[in-house]
């Protein structure tokens, strides 16, 4: 049996960024773990996420110097909870670092789907998919053959968005992203039918009538500002925009330009509705349901961007912030991270 | 038997406005009105309607010196179609016209519910009746109770709103007009618990936060710019906004200023949907079904701001432009229109 975990490292933050955080924002520091209660349990990180929505809580939501919520996935090393036996593996919300005390009700015990890796849970089965699947099926409300337009399309959020439309039966899928690179692999291992690089200097709304001749019928939106006002532009009779977020506004420190063309909603009977997935939680089932077997089958595959180890957490959230991920940003806990000390006597 | 009618005054647009139209933008002239052939009838208008879209199609849409298309009202006197038998009351599109040449299949003949005033259906019942009534029932959803928020709430949408909100169960329902003295019917006669005025020289916001402490959850949108902006602010959670139109955009050239605050759609996961209520003529049936009997029991009564005399209609409509009626503004074809002359012989 493995000695009690009795420290943890973690990440808090130092101080509020000042638009792109940089690494002097955060401090890496070791705290005592409190012993478990009776219901709770130890859990050793394995995989941690990093997502857009961290770098607005920055700005006023999270306590400097505390430990930062986010998404994680560890095992139980430790447990006094019937519910979290040794060895389980759990999905839970303590943020940024390796170890933490959780409670039965706070976690999930995360199903072992057979040919579906578990750090899945933070891609395409986690907030990220999650995301993208409410933003198709209940917001954009997507029907079969329907153009689609994904903007931020090699994001977390737009790449699972581009593969599920895809699943749904979608017609046209594009997708625009900020490099030649992102937008080669877009459409040669993303699925997208025609993408376009938003950095090119010319026209957003030029590259999207080529892109999509015919017009868009959905548009994901993960950016706001121009894009939406292309997307607005470019849009159908009855056309409807899910508005996931706006990576670029959280640094910027003010809201991107609202689009010119907003009161075309009106001529076209557009719908554009704002969401936030924390809301849908409800609809995680549906998405397990839906996702598993195409998982299983090989249909489609999470892309995952994998930083190593706990003490690059900062830099994959910095990385992120830049957009040098393609796919759902997570960090792997490896070997460079503490382990538990094996020991037999208890 | 009446001869027959074998000219028609009609208004016809001389020159597409710049801005507000002016009254040389139009010109009166009489013309030959060809004989009803197999299926026609002759109509002679009693009710023409005059409407804020009509500015946006004198822009482009409407051909200079053609007759302009409008909802109007009128009897047959003259028929040669057994489904339009002289004495009938027609809804039709034929516009600003004292006679027109109808076929069956272009018009509508009137039921004639009793206790409800034929010229309804160019009000509750007509087309300003059903955009509030889709707003409030297919866009915005209303729920029982919920808060609800009308701009530009005396006119002929925003008299209509307000009343069917209130049937509809709405709680509290406030609106915003361009004056003392409408802010006062407002309150007084058309049922809103609370109304500001949108000129007095106050923050839109804090007027809105002022009549409606609590938030709201509906916006009937029929102004666009600082009034949505404003509407966004006081949005609760699960907000929708139902956008019907911008009437000061239709003289001003330009768009209305985007809301600075859209981001807000997402953080508080609200709707803002567009429409034309031309895409929803199926809810016809469904509101006569829902409000005949209000109005007949006089729960509800309509209210038209009705100018006198056909040659009127050119001052009619640009008095509605500038917000001078109070309700959905009419024509009622008076004694100063040309009758046909009655006379014994065929």
């Amino acid at each position: 049996m493995s000695a009690p975990v009795r420290t943890t490292r973690l990440i808090t933050q130092r101080r509020r960024p000042r638009g792109m955080p940089v690494p002097e924002d955060f401090a890496g520091t070791e705290l005592p773990l409190v012993a478990p209660a009776e219901g709770q349990a130890v859990v050793e990180n394995l995989w941690l996420s990093v997502d857009p929505y961290m770098r607005e809580a920055m700005d006023a939501e999270w306590e400097l110097g505390a430990p930062l919520e986010g998404r994680s996935i560890g095992r139980v090393v430790e447990s006094r909870s019937v519910g979290l036996p040794v060895g389980a593996l759990v999905f839970h919300r303590e943020g940024w670092r390796t170890h933490a005390v959780v409670s039965e009700a706070e976690v999930r015990v995360l199903p072992r789907y057979e040919g579906v890796a578990t750090e899945s849970f933070l891609g395409l089965l986690g907030g990220t998919g999650l995301t993208a699947y409410v933003a198709l099926t209940r917001i954009a409300r997507l029907r079969a053959g329907e153009a689609v337009y994904v903007s931020a399309a090699a994001g977390g959020v737009g790449t699972a968005a581009g593969r599920l439309a895809r699943l749904l039966g979608a017609g046209r899928i594009v997708g625009s992203a900020g490099s030649p690179a992102k937008v080669r692999l877009l459409t040669e291992e993303l699925g997208y039918d025609a993408a376009f690089d938003h950095r090119a200097g010319l026209s957003l709304s030029g590259q999207l009538a080529r892109a999509a001749p015919d017009g868009i019928d959905v548009y994901i939106d993960n950016v706001g500002g121009d894009h939406l006002e292309a997307a607005i532009g470019a849009m159908r009779e009855d056309g409807r925009i899910a508005w996931c977020g706006a990576i670029a506004q959280y640094n910027a420190g003010c809201a991107p330009a609202a689009p010119r063309n907003l009161f075309d909603l009106v001529e076209k009977s557009i719908r554009l509705e704002g969401f936030l997935v924390s809301r849908h939680r409800d609809a995680q089932a549906e998405l397990e349901e839906f996702l598993v077997p195409h998982l299983r089958s090989g249909r489609i595959t999470d892309r995952l961007s994998v930083t190593e180890g706990f003490e690059r957490t900062v830099d994959a959230f910095l990385g992120m912030l830049r957009g040098e991920n393609t796919g759902k940003a997570v960090v792997r806990l490896g070997p460079a991270d503490p382990e538990p000390v094996s020991d037999d006597t208890p």
